[in-house]
């Protein structure tokens, strides 16, 4: 049995959400949001995503964890400084000594809901289908979950492919 | 006496330089670069400069800090990794409660060359005459050397402002 940490980092919401994966079954353990407020500097909310990524790693002990690669195409400022967000989500199971994946949007939305474009409606549907008892507060934790499903896909074909290989 | 640690952030090179300052006058104190190998997953990266950016503010504890706020306006995805590399760069000195001051390429130039847009041996040849026993290993470590001589003029000019209002 591993247990899987999903995140969807963002500045203002940052959705987590934690599974536990026995071969093919899933099951949901706990999901929620880190907000933080506009006000005041920059590297002050980094500190309290710092803090609040910190507390769930330390509470749920995951094994692996999956963060969703996204970019704000259009707007270089955004990119930047969503990038400062998913810094601090790539360090934070990192610095516990968990190997940390990385998925886009779109691999994780194939896998989820079986197509590259879905909209978050279907994502959060599908969470609901494949997690049954999950429990999420917003769209950034269900999209978070849907990034931890996403990784227990890929690490069970891996795990077979690595088995064939020899 | 404050003493300022400059960082000029990037996912290959993090330079970063200490300056004393007392009234108008600046000292050097200390420069160097935070090297990372380009291999890996991105989340040992960013602990590898977690770590070097954490062991610099321990050894030399800065009052105040200062981070240089570049994109790379082309590439959404070099501008979201600079990003993450950014977010440690503001984090670490947030992390041990020191305030973090953050200034535009144009503004470090301006203040230390004296135009917008100058050049990396301008801002080199600057530094030096600025700070004359300065001694830096890197275009990086120059370059957080200049934001640290930004801040600690930027900061004096706004202490003159608050003065002046009251």
């Amino acid at each position: 049995m591993i247990r899987i940490l999903g995140i969807d980092p963002g500045l203002r919401r940052t959705g987590w959400g934690l599974i536990e994966c026995r071969g093919n079954t899933l099951s949901y353990v706990a999901a929620g949001t880190v907000r933080a407020t506009l006000d005041g500097e920059m590297a002050h909310r980094l500190v309290a995503l710092h803090e609040g990524l910190t507390k769930i790693v330390a509470a749920f002990q995951p094994d692996e964890a999956a963060v969703e690669q996204t970019f704000v195409n259009k707007d270089p400022a955004g990119t930047l400084k969503l990038g400062q967000a998913r810094g601090i989500a790539l360090l934070v199971p990192a610095l516990a000594g968990i190997s940390v994946a990385e998925y886009s949007p779109n691999s994780v939305k194939k896998t989820v809901v079986g197509a590259g474009h879905a909209e978050k409606a279907q994502i959060r549907m599908m969470v609901g289908v494949l997690l049954p008892k999950a429990d999420f507060d917003s769209d950034d934790a269900a999209d978070a979950l849907a990034v931890a499903i996403c990784h227990a896909h890929h690490r069970v074909s891996l795990a077979r492919m690595k088995a064939l290989v020899g």
